[in-house]
Parts: C-alpha cells; structure tokens; sequence
C-alpha cells in the first residue's frame, strides 16, 4: 500500500483523496450520467468500483431493492476472484473471514450396503499448485459490501443509488448523452413514479430476467428446459462426519451438493431435485421445505441432519443459456458504430450453481467494461476500444457454459451409473483450473499480443492473466509477490525483465529505460498528457537477476523510481531482484531454489510483459522492442501529445 | 472467525452482538463507573478493548484531547505486538498497511575516508526465526483506531469520552465504588468546569507526567540526567541508498537511527543531540528544525537528504526511570487491601524510543490489567488476583529499563570507540528475541505453574507467552497455527496434547475428556455458573497424533467440541491433528517435517497446557492430572457452584 506522499495520511490509508466528481457528488440522481450502471450485485458493484477510479467520470449505480443485499444467492469465491479482491485491497480481510476449502470428499453407495453412503475419496482442491490465493466460500452480501467500500473510499466517492428500477431505455443518436433512460422510484414517498435520464453508457448487471437485455433486443438462448435445485443456508444439528468438508454425494435417494459457509457453523446445501418437466409451470418453487429436507435426510443415510435455524431457503430452476452479443451493436455493424449499452453478468449467461462460477465470471464481465468505459470517457482510448467487450467476454461465457452443462449432468447423474465410483473426483481434479477461474484466454486483438515473442516469457501466456511470483523488492527487502501490488487503478503495468547486467551497467534494460524516460515517442510520453506525472498511466516494474544485495537502490535508472505526486517524490516500490523467499503468504513456492525467471520461463536475455488494468497478459516484447511497443499501444490508447 | 451461531449475521462479522452495557450504553459520562481509564493511548486503549468484551462490566475511558491523535509518537511495532493483534482481529489489515522490518543496516565511517559513511553490514530482522509474525512500523494513531474500532465492535459498544482532564482522585474506603475522581472538561461550552465521578477501579495510563501516579504517591525513579533527540517524519529527496530500511548510522558527525515509515514514502529519522546537561532547562527543546536537518546531513556525509515535507517533527529529552509499583497499595500492605488504582504504559517506564518499545510494552501491561479486572468484576475471580499485576509487570518495565540503557549507550556511543565496527549489529542480532518482545516470563505465583511439568511441554515456557504452531484443523481440513485463534475474549484456553491413541479410543485423553465434561470439579464445571454454556469461560482445544485422514471428526468427544449458543450448535473448531502443512502463512516452519510435538518438545504421552487470557502459559500438567488441574484455578478463580 501506498500513501503519504500527497501529505501526511493521519486515518484509514485505504481512503484515497477525493477527486473531481468525489469532492462534490450530488447526493440525487442527476439528469445526466456518463455510466448508468443498472443492479448492484457483483457484476454491477465491480463495475461501480473500478469506475470510481476514475473520478472525472460521472458513474451511478442504481438498484431496485431500497438498501444492501440481506443475504442468500452466490457465495463461491473462485482463487481467481481472491486474486482479483487483492487489486481492489481487500483480499487479506475477506480471506480472515471467509470459509476456506482446502479439500473436497466424495461419497457414494456402500457397495456392500448400498442404502448407506460411505466416503469414496477426497480431493486436494488445489492439487497442483494453481494459485497462491484460496478457494472461498462466503455470503455475496459480503463480497458487495467490500466493493462498495472501496468505490466509497475511492477518489469518486461512489455510493449505490438504491430504490430505482430500470423501466426502459432508448438509443438516440442525439448530443453527448445519447441513451435516454427510464427509470421508476420504488421506495419513499414518490414511489412508483418515473423519470428519464440521460446517460452516454448504460451497463445493465440487472440478473437473468434482465430488463436491459430485453431493451436492446437481446435474448438468452440455449436448454429449453430446466434443472430444478433445493438450496438451504442452515444451522443443523448432524453426526455427518464431513459437514465443515465440501462433499459431494450421491446416493440412490438423489445428490447433494454441500457446501461449508463462513463463521464455523452454517452450511449451504443443495439437493438436487431433477429435470423440470416442460409442464411444470414453476410449480416446482413450491416444493416445502420439510419435503427437501426430508429427502436430504434420506439421502445422507445412515446420518441425520436436524435443521436448527434456516436464515435463508429457496427452490430455484435454471438452464443452460448464453446471449449471443453482450452489447447493444449487431454483428454486422460492428466498427461502424460504438457501443452504447452493455449487459454483464447473469444477464449474459445462465448455467447451474454447482460449480461455484456465476458471481465470479460476472465480477471480471464487469471489471472488463469498467476499466474500458473509464478509459474511453477519460480520453485516454478511442471508442473503438469497447467492442472488445462483447468480443471477449461472450466467448468465455460460452466456455462457462460447456463446462457447467458437463460439470452438472455428472452431478446429477445417477450413482448406479457411473463408470467407477471415482468418476466425480477425477473429473474435479482433472478440470481444476477452469474452476478455480484461470482458463480465461483472450485471442489476439488489438488487446492482446500475437504470440510471436510467447517463448520469451512462457509462463505468462497472452490473453491469460498475469500469474505474480515470488520476489525481493529492493528498497526494503521485502519479499513480495510481483502482481499482488497492482492497484486497480485503471493502469497499465509493464514489467520489465532485465537482462543479465546489473542495474547501472549499458544493457539493453538500460538503453529501453533511458528511451521509455526520455523519447517522445516512448508510450510513457506520447500516452500521458503534458503536466501529468509519468506514472500516471502507465506503472512500470523491473525485475533484475541480480540479488538485492548486489547492488544498491541509488544504482536502478530513474525511470524505474519515478517522481510522483505534489512533492515530486520517487517511487520505490517498482524495483525487484531476485532472491531467497522464506516469508511470503504461501508456502508453495516460497521454498523453491527457482526465481522468477525459473518460474515463469523467462529469458534471460530478459523481456518485456505488458498487462492490462484488469489483470490479463496483454503483450510480451523484447527489450530491444521500440516501435513495436509504441504501435501495440497505439491501437486501443489514443496519442496526448 | 467463529459467527453465525447465534443467528445470521448478514454484515460484518466482526461487529459483536451488543450486550450487557453496551445495549444502552449512555453517551454522557455516568456518576458511577465500574472501571475509569485515564488516557486513550495505546496501554489505555488496550484496556478498553480487552473490558469491552465484559459488557457487564461498565468501562470508561477518557481523553484529555478533545478527538482522537492525528499523528507523532511512538511507531515501532514487535513481532509480540501483532500477535496481540492476532487475537483482537486486526492482524492481517495492519501488517497490509505497515511498513515491515525484513533487515537492518549498518552504516559507519569508511575506514580510508572517514568523512564518508559506507554501509559495513546488514542483518535480518528475525534471522532465528522467533515469531511467525512480522516486526512492522505504522503510526500510532492507527493501533489506536484499530483498538478503538475492535472496542466500538464488542459486546460493550465502548467508545473514549473525549475531552475530560484528570484532575485528582482520592481512594476512600466508602461504598461499591470507593474512588472519588475529579475531572475537568476540556472542550466544549463547559470547557474547563469540573466534576465528580466515582469508580470501583482506576487505570492510569496517562503517560510520562501521570497525575494518576502523582495522585497515588508513586514516582518515576531511575536517571538523574536526560539524553536529547531530535525525531522528524519526512518526505525527503535522498540518494542515501537505505532509505527505505532500518539503518542504524554512526558518523564522526553523531548518530542516526532512521527508519521507514508506512505506505512507502515517509521516513522517521532520530538524530541524536546528546546527553542534557543538568543546567539545561530544557533549552535543547528548542533547537531549531533546521538545525537538526543540518545535523543529519552532516552525518550521512556524501549522501544527502533534502526535506519536501514534515508532517511533524520535535526535540525530546528522556531518562531511564521506572516506578518503583503500579497500583496504590504499599509493599508492606500487600495482602491486606487489594489496589483500587493502577498505572500503566509510560506512566510507569520512560526510557529512549530507540529500540521501539515502548508502545509494545505498554500495550501489555494494559492487557494484564485488563482482562484481571474483568475478571474480578465479573465475579469469575477474587479481587485477590489484582495483585498480581504489579508484580508482573513492574519486573517487565525493570528489564525494559536495563536494556535500553545498553541499546541507547551503544547508539551514543561515538563510532571511534567501537572496538569493532561490527559491535552494534552484534548486539543487535544477539538480543533480538527481548525487542522482538518475548522475553517475557512470569514468575511462578497463583497465576504461573511451577515448573514441575515443564519437561512435559519444553517448548512452552511456563510464564512465556504460547508460542503458535501449525496444526490441521481437523473439521475442515485446514492448516493454521494453533494459538493464532486465541481471540482476547477474556477466556482461559486449556489445550489438550493428546497422546497416543487415536480419538475415541480408550485413553489419557478419552478418560480426561469425560472428566472434564461431566465432574463436578472439573474447572469447567466448577468454575462456570449454572446455565452458561460450558466454553463461556474456557476454551478446550484438543491436538491429536494421528494426520487428520485417520478419524473422523465424530469420533472425537464431545467435550473437545462442545454445543453452544441459543441453537447449542457443536463448535467444530477445537479439534486439531498434525499434519503436513503445505500452504500457511509463513514458510519457515510450514515446510518442517516435524509436527508440532516436536516443534514444542511436547511428550507423546500427552500434556495440557494452560493458556491466560493474555497468551501466556500458566500451566503445564500431565493428562492424568486431575486434582492439580482444579486446584491450579481455584487459586485466582471462583467457584460457581
């Protein structure tokens, strides 16, 4: 974290100064709105966030219920979700109090008494290594409440405008605010009654029966028909051996799926309640819930579970489904137009709640169009940049989909038709990663690099997201992950991997950095406007292979130690080495002889890695790279010089 | 973190439910008060945090200032202190916040030329391993939000009373509440009229110039002269390359002790004026800031350092002296009267800031009067057990006092004197683990065993605090550091070591469990009131031999996770085994083959060990220990049946 060099910080450093919008936001919904952000749960809220980043964009969320979130609905915390909470400086605090699962056991039919479940195995829920960060389980009202806390702390000092519901919404081609939007008051005094604003964008993170899809013409399309599922938030009384465990089980009565929550006691259950016929009518909703937990019991024989307290229950039913654009653009009139609504979220796809995916795909559909709208309304992008919205999150909503069809038709697949008992675990173990959120892999765009210089850093492929590593940051020797200080600023970051000199000695990391300081053409200078400080829009980080104690701080060129702020103050932060770990969050890989270089295959002829403000690899240059550098910006930054 | 067990809690869970007081706490200063602090610093916001989680007991703590400290003062924070912070739950956000300590350097004059500084050394800060926690440097003022903030969340809702001045107080022998205490308000439109309240207890901790202490006869004891130091926070442009660590600096000029500050710009600089003369009157107060810029320049010759910014800076003057009992009872009274005002932090020790003590040391003290006086006014305990604290404390603040005067002197000390320039990184590294703040042992008394069982537990110095270690907790499968869930609820922890048997299976530990549940002279029973939950006092922790695949969490007995809270929910949290540990929060031992048996030299035959509400190990005592165990509480509790 870091602070004080605007002046002294006296309180909570997590408050940043307020900014533009921020030192003076109406507390009214005013009639002109740069992002209407339509629905504040994750989708939305992520959006709102990363959008109060950029205070001289004027954002409002709005959102029918009349206050927060109580409870109920997602609560599976991918690793990769953890890694994106670490941007937004709240992972340390939602991992304290978070469910952490660390294994899941299976349990099917005792073949020799098959009325009886017996536990077939147990899994490692990382078993390989995947993240640094841990798999969680806690309430979404939870995951809401950080992010609202961090647009609130932001420098747009963003707050949800809750008790508006989204009515309709029209595209005109007329002045700056193009969409004109109709909302309704649904708490206070002047409940029920509407009125229009105007907005430039509008994002609607409005849920499946989202009524911004439905006003740009979009439709979720896919199963016909769908799976019904009991949930339960309960305190229970049970001699179920693995209740604090995630356990799957199948037995002849039917399947569970058991999920352990946040603070030791309560458990999320969900038992499966088949195929809705395509005649049901939702009368499938009205399921009681002794009845579920009726067959819960039954299919946990010979344990019991006596339900103690219920805070939250439903009956749900869901399908397979995918809208085919995810904003307001036809196919074939892409690049002759710009988007100006986007939907995000569950608005986008439907899919089961089996493996945990909903809320955090949603969360990077949002952080995607969040940092791309703050770029294009700060002028830093040309509006070109948001097609890739649509572009990029549609098919990764497509993967999501495929994965939880198979992930749940095994799931409700009978037990006395599996192959082998182990067929659930090894498909779990086997898919890990997509789970866990890291199979995310942009194509080649004007966003991501072709993978003509991949090899010269192999374990940062491009499209996928910026895996942090272990190393010393010089200035203080702290050991640190390289990729877990990256704020969620709406920055660049490009890292540079130097080549065998040492920091001070001719080399081509000397010669890129001194250019990168000092040529107009450098994206540093021709991306960031006169007057602003250096770091403004792009932050760049070395690594050396030297140890840090090999040289000293006062050695590293100036560019990789900035001046910024009032004060003119360098950064230390930006300068690593390599070096021996024996302190760091995870054990993992701390202990290991390999550095950085090892870890991620990176040349030692050294290499230049760029990656997006939301996290993903966007290009890998080598040093020498100059034009080629400059032109890669070029295509989604707009010159300000 | 254990929560949702007595219902649902939607928001942060680190806001208790309110109880007792802190239903209705009144906003104005009552006339009667159960415990009256003098002083919001740290030793006194400890001890409102800690009786904050007595709801029934009526805390208040005033404060001369008329808000909360905005900044200066003490900033250094041990390993010993974030352990503290462990168990008031604010670990993890504060050590994300700080500025931490991984190395020390030394600087001295380059022996060819030695108008220059050169750097002759550097050492790890914890270069033995003594704590899994960091050594971290953060503003007091935010230690005090924390406390202030984990106060405000407890049971007993308190907040400081801000803008009240001790006047006096006088201990007569009238009543529930025998001490008169006269205050002055500070602000406000009665600004400077007085009044009246009166307490059952007192707790000074209004520093070095205490009129709490005054008012009790004690005085401040030790040097007759002060030594001078000019202390600055500054934002500063310097090619001196250790800016952002630890150095310790000794020039022909003087000497330096510098070290960063948090968020990564911010440094605090010591540079030493020398001893006061006698005749000095305080005269060397107002050496002028530019006076002290220039001294440092001088110093850290050729490097230089040009200041941008100072958010505070002063010339202070400090001795060696300590009191010589912290409460107001008479040696020569003990026994007869139990003390009704104590004091606490500087009010008791003043010493030099230069080994970062004295906020560490003062917060303990706080804590172990603390929970005591909980205790006492609870009716858990005889008011007997007041003594104790000065008598473990005051030996503490001696030992404080002894190395100090070894660590300023070797800092004053001219660098031509040195009979090697290695000389303070020495000592440095030699006496890490007092600084580090666990060289604290309590000496055996009605709270500290004597050492007869020792050997069953050698890694558990009776008198020292617990020393955490990695375990597997068995319900959920995960790794963490037994010890690191102690909260400061003002319970007892007894940990069971179980010995070789599995659970469940006839054995020490089987036969302990049962005794421990179901006799009437069990502590548990004894010392626990009729209709309280049977953990409302102690906490019973059990750690098994067997790896955490080898029994099943039902196997274990029912006294090891006992049913609580109004839906008498069985606590799954208190069940632990060895295991392989491969991801906890730090690597060095996390990677150990050895289990925590023989990381603490713990018998495999089994052990329990008591554990105080302040971490400290009470009691060692073998598994058959039955009478011993009893006997062993009754002497600083009472019994409730």
């Amino acid at each position: 974290m870091q602070f004080h060099h605007h002046g002294y910080v006296s309180q909570e450093p997590r408050v940043e100064p307020a900014a533009g919008i921020g030192l003076d936001r109406p507390e009214e919904l005013p009639e002109e709105i740069d992002v209407l952000i339509v629905g504040s749960g994750p989708a939305g809220m992520i959006t709102a966030a990363q959008l109060a980043q950029f205070p001289n964009v004027n954002t409002r969320i709005i959102e029918r219920r009349g206050s927060r979130l109580e409870l109920g609905q997602a609560d599976g915390i991918q690793s990769r979700t953890v890694e994106t909470f670490q941007a937004y400086g709240f992972a340390e605090r939602i991992i304290a109090e978070a469910y952490r699962i660390t294994e899941t056991t299976f349990w099917n039919p005792d073949p020799d008494n098959p009325g009886h479940i017996i536990r077939t195995g147990r899994t490692a829920d990382d078993a390989t290594g995947i993240s640094e960060f841990p798999h969680l389980v806690v309430n979404q009202a939870r995951v809401l409440d950080y992010f609202a806390e961090f647009a609130e702390r932001s420098p747009g000092r963003l707050v949800p405008d809750y008790g508006y519901e989204f009515v309709g919404l029209e595209v005109t081609d007329e002045g700056e605010y193009p969409v004109v939007v109709t909302l309704r008051r649904t708490v206070g005094e002047h409940e029920g009654e509407e009125l229009t604003v105007r907005a430039k964008y509008v994002v609607g993170s409005d849920g499946a029966s989202s009524k911004v899809r439905k006003s740009i013409g979009r439709r979720l399309k896919g199963d016909t028909s769908n799976h019904a599922w009991g949930v339960m938030d309960v305190l229970s009384e049970t001699d179920y051996p693995d209740v604090r465990l995630k356990s799957i089980i199948h037995s002849d009565a039917g399947s569970i799926l058991h999920i352990p929550r946040e603070g030791g006691y309560l458990t999320r259950i969900y038992v499966d309640l088949g195929e809705v016929p395509e005649d049901d009518n939702h009368a499938v909703r009205n399921t009681p819930f002794e009845d579920i937990v009726k067959k819960l019991n039954e299919i946990i024989h010979p344990y019991t579970l006596e339900v103690k307290n219920v805070p939250w229950h439903s009956v749900y039913e869901v399908g397979h489904r995918v809208t085919d654009k995810f904003d307001d653009v036809p196919e074939d009139e892409v690049g002759t137009r710009s988007p100006r609504v986007f939907i995000t979220g569950d608005a986008c796809h439907t899919h089961s709640a089996k493996a945990g995916q909903g809320m955090n795909v949603s969360m990077q559909d949002g952080w995607n169009i969040a940092w791309k709208l703050g770029h294009v309304l700060t002028g830093r992008a040309p509006a070109s940049l948001l097609d890739t919205y649509s572009a990029e999150r549609q098919s990764v909503a497509v993967d999501l989909i495929n994965f939880d069809k198979e992930w749940s038709t095994l799931m409700a697949k009978k037990s006395e038709d599996f192959d082998s008992p182990d067929e659930v675990a090894e498909f779990y173990v086997k898919t890990a990663e997509f789970p866990a959120g890291f199979m995310t892999e942009y194509s080649p765009s004007i966003l991501t690099g072709e993978a003509k210089y991949q090899h010269l850093a192999s374990g940062f492929p491009l499209g996928k997201r910026f895996k942090a590593a272990p190393v010393i940051r010089i200035c203080d020797a702290n050991p640190i992950y390289l990729g877990h200080q990256a704020f969620a600023d709406g920055r660049y970051r490009i890292y540079v991997f130097a080549d065998q000199a040492k920091a001070g000695e001719d080399s081509a990391t000397e010669r890129l950095a001194e250019w990168l300081g000092s040529d107009p053409e450098s994206p540093l200078n021709k991306f960031t406007p006169v007057g602003e400080d250096v770091n403004s829009r792009f932050e760049v980080n070395v690594v050396y292979q030297q140890r840090y104690t090999e040289f000293d701080f006062s050695d590293v060129h100036p560019t990789f130690r900035p001046k910024n702020g009032p004060f003119q103050l360098q950064d230390y932060f930006r300068v690593h080495s390599i070096g021996d770990i024996t302190d760091v969050n995870t054990a993992g890989e701390a202990t290991s002889e390999e550095d950085i270089y090892d870890l991620r295959g990176v040349s030692r002829d050294g290499a230049i890695v760029i990656v997006r403000p939301d996290q993903y690899v966007a290009n890998i240059l080598p040093l020498d790279a100059r034009e080629e550098l400059t032109d890669f910006f070029a295509q989604s930054m707009t010159a300000q010089r």
